[in-house]
């Protein structure tokens, strides 16, 4: 009888031995955010300090942290500061007249917003006067906002200077942008957004998340003006948010951005139209993908995988970017490469033409005698020329993005540019002002 | 005993029953060509008359007749024979001159390819003498040009006209322009397209199968002239299959195809250039898909499954044509459109704009007192610009076949066009030449 105890026992210590060891393998193997944890701090509502979310989420946080630094540069562009005045000098003459044409550096990561926007010669270029600049530039560039936007109104930033706001303002963008703090569900921050999709009759609320992976990039990668005597930020879309939409938008509201030196061209600077390009019938945004799909990749670390913050151009990292959906990234980079060349070589003959037409309104304008009627449509077609270039160029994407609707655009802008300067020829009745080259002068340099 | 031998008699029937059911039903499921089987009539070498070659080859020989009638249209283009003179009269002033001004319908059918070309109006156009319409148009028409090519040798196309040929031929494209009797692989049969692969140190029969389901289209899917007295086929590839490079061809070789009417400009007809133009980097070219792939997709009838020959746009079957790899067929028209709306669109602005500087170069030749230098320069200009859009224009797929690249060459192309009339105003130092939408005097019609 102590014999089949003993036997009993022992068999009994095997299979639990056993069970513990299954358990404790089964544990082991699953995800770590599949555990339901609470959250370690609480994050009050608009909370500006990055950090502190990043308690709850150091995954999420580690990356965005890496904007800081993330200072790579792509074939055409990327994430360092280099000067596109150097680059491509064309663009100190488009831009004459402009801050843009003393200073036009690229962006760096998310991480460096602030201290970049802080550092920018174009804030007191306007102006000796740096009162001039208005609180309104700080609207993409801080994760305050939200909080400031919510105590103040939006209206405070009009009313105020950019140096004025200045001391509201000590975080650089982060996660308070994008994200609701008590649900982490992404949101609409910026209220010029929301007032815009509110004015084409869109309520972002019932947007779905995979709508909201790209609309929340909208806050601010997007075209905007300043309305009015208070700078009030406002979005182009009454019309749509296609190009020729939005230059009938702000021929309606008589806005320009400058006066181009000699020609007197009412002028538009595009910003950054990322999110009015993308959604421009791009062969991805119409295969339902979304920005973060390729610019927030998920990445697994250990057994949790999460959304990388660390935001930059997925020619960098493009086995996780590209290889969420294509398995072939040596084809798909080829591709991209192609693309921004063609783009990148079209643009340069469109700012060829754009820059004979100027010289053209030039001089018939120093004529003096010139047709007033025939030179007012020639400065229209500079100015809707010269947006819709800046449009395509001023994209953070050298075309990728939607590269047919690049392409189109820029056949259009060169087209009209080259209208510009006949009609600039035909106001003052000369036809040396159709010379062409005109940034190569024969003596000086040539292509 | 006997009770035994009864029960392993009858256990014996059912396993053998079972066996032949099971052995039956197998037999069924294999597809019909996996059996080798004789050929049930042997193929002459170049065997012109496709019916012999159907014999063996029922479903290719099957789907190859319905090319006969297959006369659908897509948004486009397709296969019904339209007039792109009254589709788009346009093309009637870009033509003039010469006789696709007179007649210029779109293609059907592979079936009926020589019906239709002894049909075209141009044949006799260009003289009074149909005798000095060249042999050579047949090199593309007629599956008895292989055996012809073999035994006259293609300078007996070079010494016979059109009419003399006819008695020759009575067979229309067929399957001997593609493959080899003896073993059906897919081969070069046009001789232009050897020798233009030779030149370019290419060797046709090194390449694989899936290079071949391209390069057999090329048989005469491409750009081609006729050199010298003889009109000898031959393809402009000397310097490379772009647009650019084949402009540079011809302009090395002095060619012209006609002197277009008062502006004396010796201009370029573009023929079909899909190879030229699928090859120029394609998104589907880069990723190996090949013109077969897209245009004879395998299909399925019953158990066997083949390459249809029922040769079409693709918009026409979709589901077969791009479900080969594409998942979601609707979203794949959805880009088609949105791409050939772009290009046509861009065409129509671009032909706009060769139509002024055509009425630009005019007037400054009637005028009579034009700087010839800047003039030839016009014409130069002029000349490139319109082969730049006619190879756009005349390759039949609205830009699919290469989207990026049909709107970079449209763009260049309307870019020249508008220097072109630059340089006709500076020629004669007449700024009224400057007119734009001249197509569309404003008293007649306006777009």
């Amino acid at each position: 009888m102590k014999k089949y105890t003993t036997i009993i026992l022992a068999g009994l210590v095997i299979v639990l031995a056993a069970a513990l060891v299954g358990v404790l393998t089964y544990v082991r193997s699953q995800p770590v955010e599949v555990r339901a944890v609470e959250p370690l701090v609480e994050i009050a509502p608009m909370e500006p300090d990055s950090s502190i979310w990043g308690v709850n989420f150091p995954s999420q946080y580690d990356t965005f942290i890496k904007t800081k630094t993330n200072n790579i540069d792509t074939t055409y562009a990327g994430s360092s500061q280099f000067s596109w005045l150097e680059r491509d000098p064309r663009q100190v003459i488009l831009f004459a007249g402009y801050p843009f044409s003393k200073e036009y550096n690229d962006d760096r990561g998310h991480a460096n917003a602030l201290e970049d926007v802080r550092a920018t010669k174009r804030l007191n270029l306007n102006d000796e006067d740096p009162k001039h600049t208005p609180a309104t530039c700080y609207s993409c560039k801080s994760s305050a906002n939200p909080g400031l936007w919510d105590r103040l109104g939006m209206q405070a930033y009009d009313a105020m200077s950019f140096n004025e706001m200045t001391p509201n303002i000590d975080t650089t963008i982060g996660c308070s942008n994008c994200h609701e703090a008590e649900t982490m569900r992404l949101i609409v921050t910026n209220p010029a957004l929301e007032e815009a999709l509110e004015r084409q009759g869109k309520d972002w609320a019932t947007f779905t998340r995979q709508e909201m992976r790209t609309v929340v990039c909208a806050n601010c990668h997007v075209e905007y003006y300043f309305t009015g005597e208070g700078k009030y930020l406002t979005f182009p879309w009454d019309n749509g948010t296609k190009v020729e939409e939005i230059i009938s938008y702000y021929e309606e509201a008589g806005f320009k951005d400058w006066a181009y030196p000699k020609t007197d061209t009412p002028m538009l600077k595009a910003q950054h139209p990322e999110y009015e390009f993308f959604t421009a019938g791009s062969t991805h945004y119409n295969a339902g993908v979304s920005c973060a799909d390729c610019h927030m990749p998920y990445v697994r670390d250990g057994a949790s995988k999460y959304s990388s913050h660390d935001v930059h151009s997925p020619l960098l990292n493009p086995e996780q970017a590209c290889g969420q959906c294509h398995t072939d990234t040596e084809y798909v980079i080829r591709r991209v490469n192609l693309i921004q060349q063609q783009v990148a070589e079209t643009k340069i003959d469109t700012e060829d033409a754009i820059i004979d037409a100027i010289n053209a309104i030039k001089a018939a304008v120093t004529a003096g005698n010139a047709d007033s009627a025939l030179l007012d449509e020639a400065r229209k077609l500079h100015r809707e020329a010269q947006f819709m270039w800046d449009f395509i160029s001023a994209e953070n994407s050298t075309g990728f993005h939607n590269p047919e609707y690049a392409l189109e655009v820029l056949a259009k802008s060169a087209n009209l540019a080259r209208q510009a300067q006949m009609l600039a020829a035909q106001s003052a009745g000369d036809t040396s002002l159709l010379a062409t080259g005109t940034y190569y002068p024969a003596e000086v340099n040539t292509p």
